[in-house]
């Protein structure tokens, strides 16, 4: 059994070899490729994505996981060898399952989608985008079909991100942080305290934007021996291999905010992976959980640790001195409101801690209304438009910068979008937790000390790579099941003193 | 038929895909990669290059070939499915030839024999090195013998860099150009004329010496929209696709000469590569002839070119706004004749125009008497001073500035070293006829017209990819076969000039 489960073990690190090529190549096509050079990396790009695939789904495979799945080493869902071949098999009949006419359907119109929509965007016009979404829509519930559920269309969309998680309990907490961050919303608005935000405005050179930014990404933790940090138009992270973390930020010569906490952000992914235990790269103990995970470490270091008053009281007398013609008369309390403005606004990437959540509850609602077919595509600009002015209270004057925002549906991602909420409720319980066990971590920031929370999420969540569910990680690490709870009590704390809000119970 | 020699292109341009990704992987590890990232880099390279020698080695593709070998698609050895067929052929047998313990053998040591030189390098001690490079040259034997020779043992592996070239005809052409430098130096040594080379150094800020490079290479017709350039440790060009060249320079704070002679030369192979016909990528048709027609091409824009007086013309106002500080007070003529001093020196990479050409000829001349073991390893060292003495009247002080300097014999390259000097005179020779069909280049130089130069390469040279071996393709431009002539004729004309030689007839 245990020759078995070395060859599994060593194919799918070979299959993992061919993917972090692939991401090499993706990397330079983001950050380097000159102009004239994309159609022949898609040619790079598809012939590997042939080969991975053909690895993925080889029936030798599936002999060794048929053999394996009765072995004591399978038993144990939390060891090595049991989360190894747990996960190796669930990701093998998912793939297995699929028809490949369907795989190469739903690839080929993810390409015609994402063009079609730049172009539906570009012109204001939802209805030339319309049939292909239909299109989409009809092949996603396909792949559901094929690879099978029991409670939600949904269901099996969403576990491609969120491994194991349900659509009802998402719905339920997500309800939940809905109902208490509608009210919040309102309150901040009635609030007569409002940011000066032309502070944020000024003269950044680039370059000194990029060294703040290291200098920022190494305090918190991120390791450049083993990691990158590149310009990129849309900030990401990727990994290349165990020691080549990429990070690429975008920045704006006229303010800092945008570009650094882009930088916080990805350097938050970043850590968690530069965490994962690199011995067992390409295996999924040493994989991310989940997307709502990692996203939980990026918004912990964006928005509890990056926008908090403590961070920038180490900081701030830093960027004070990097940029002078920016800071230099703006005091500490004006910016660290300035960063921490609440607006509901139109667009998504560029709304504020608070009604972000806004946002993402808007799409998640109207893509499951979607794929259950109980809401017609030709109705989804009004139902966009309802909910923006009931949760937020603006409405979008076009559908560019409403229902045609993002890029996501186009490109056939039903099930991404709640990952980032739950990034922000994992973020505030896992936080809450982390300052429960290490003390008042406001007054380590304060001396620029970021090592015991970078440790505590090592040792937490990281090093355990898939052997945890997201949800089991929940509870083993905070005793308790996700909920709202602890994002709203941050959100409450935090709002409350910035606005001047009342005191609730 | 045409099916088989479409199946055998669709192949060649499968593996050409693999080929240019492994490509981007190196391409990535000499100019980007953190440190930590080496060692799995090292593993996605050698999986890769398992897929690829699969690929050129199966034995599909001895058949295809068998199949066209008496089709008449194969009988114009120039024709494009002529030269397709051939060169595959070509390849394919070399490679097939070779017993793969062999192959392996070969790899590894070569591995081990780089780590090695480093370290007898970095201790001046060649019987460090000793044995490895006598296993090193017994395992080159063994690849000649495999692949087969008449006359040289030099012969096959000289033809993996110079294909079709004989040992014997290169040996006739170096000598006799030995013959003309030799007395030319000693000439130069005589004359009392000497460039101050002081004002090239000063202070030259980096960003200012990129911009500065990215302007040549640009008037030269190198373009970014299909290709870059970025920095790294050691010089290089290489393509990662046919719309993706990459240039790599590396820049000193001290002088601009050095980087920017260095981003000259790459950017001259990297026309040739942005010059050979994109749709034809992955065929020998879409392919540079040999190492020593691509180094015609760097040599020719680096030296006749780059070196010209004509070119400075155009340049050197705008290096002294550039660099105000550094050219400010320096007369043309002094800068002029600064890049051109012609010192006898120890180290190839760092010496001149002229005597580059000594230095590459001690190596051919050694390397074959190694193989042919005429010369037995441990007498290499002084073989070497000895040869140092007699063309360039120098001597070195330790190995590690004399036979331990290049990195290519431990490397297992052999056969690599004349292809440089075959570059010097191919330039010369391809030059001295441009002139004579374009009139005096240097007047177009001096209004920084370069297009006519660079169409009439393309239109001679690149365009054809491999139809025509090294040999043919000068007999074909010039009417000439290779000889030492036209590169003595430049030589004396410019230096004569510089150095106030008595004209010779």
């Amino acid at each position: 059994m245990h020759s078995t489960y070395e060859e599994l073990c060593s194919h799918a690190r070979e299959t993992a070899i061919l993917s972090s090529v692939q991401a090499v190549l993706e990397w330079d096509e983001r950050t380097k490729l000159p102009a004239a050079g994309g159609e022949y990396r898609a040619e790079q790009v598809t012939q590997l994505a042939g080969l991975i695939h053909e690895k993925q789904t080889s029936s030798q495979v599936g002999e060794w996981l048929e053999m394996l799945a009765t072995s004591p080493l399978a038993a144990d869902p939390h060891s090595e060898t049991g989360a190894v071949i747990g996960h190796l098999r669930r990701d093998y009949e998912k793939k297995t399952k699929l028809p490949q006419s369907l795989v190469e359907e739903l690839a080929h119109t993810a390409v015609m989608g994402q063009r079609l929509w730049a172009e539906a965007r570009k012109e204001d016009d939802f209805s030339r985008f319309q049939p292909l979404l239909e299109k989409t829509l009809d092949l996603k519930r396909q792949e559901a079909a094929a690879v099978g559920f029991t409670d939600s269309v949904y269901d099996p969309l969403l576990d491609d991100y969120e491994p194991g998680a349900k659509t009802a309990d998402v719905a339920q907490v997500l309800s939940e942080l809905r109902n208490a961050l509608v009210p919040l919303v309102e309150e901040i608005k009635g609030s007569d305290r409002k940011p000066n935000m032309k502070i944020l405005t000024g003269d950044y050179p680039v370059a000194l934007q990029e060294d703040f930014g290291k200098q920022v990404a190494e305090a918190m933790g991120f390791g450049f021996q083993a990691g990158r940090l590149d310009v990129s138009d849309h900030p990401f992270c990727t990994t290349l291999g165990p020691h080549d973390v990429c990070l690429a930020t975008r920045y704006h010569e006229e303010t800092l905010v945008g570009g650094l906490f882009s930088t916080i952000h990805e350097a938050g992914h970043g850590i968690y992976e530069q965490g994962l235990p690199a011995e067992k790269f390409g295996l999924p103990t040493g994989e991310a959980v989940s997307l709502g995970i990692h996203e939980s470490q990026s918004r912990m270091w964006e928005n509890l640790v990056g926008r908090s008053r403590a961070f920038w009281e180490q900081f701030y007398p830093v960027a004070q001195a990097t940029f002078p013609a920016g800071f230099g008369d703006v005091s500490l309390d004006d910016f660290y409101f300035a960063i921490n403005n609440v607006q509901p606004s139109l667009i998504r990437t560029e709304s504020d801690e608070i009604t972000y959540n806004l946002h993402i509850l808007i799409r998640f609602e109207l893509e499951i209304d979607l794929l259950e077919a109980t809401l017609a595509v030709s109705d989804l600009p009004e139902a966009w438009n309802e909910k923006y002015r009931t949760y937020l209270g603006i409405e979008p004057p076009d559908d560019r910068d409403g229902v045609l925002q993002d890029v996501h549906w186009s490109a056939g991602l039903f099930g991404y979008f709640p990952t980032y909420s739950l990034g922000n409720l994992y973020a505030a319980q896992f936080f809450e937790k982390a300052c429960q066990e290490l003390g008042d971590l406001n007054d380590l920031f304060r001396k620029g000390q970021f090592e015991p929370l970078r440790e505590w999420l090592r040792s937490n969540i990281h090093q355990h790579g898939q052997k945890y569910t997201p949800s089991e990680l929940a509870q083993k690490i905070t005793g308790k099941p996700l909920s709202h709870t602890a994002l709203i009590r941050h959100l409450r704390g935090k709002f409350g003193a910035l606005y001047n809000l009342p005191e609730t119970t």
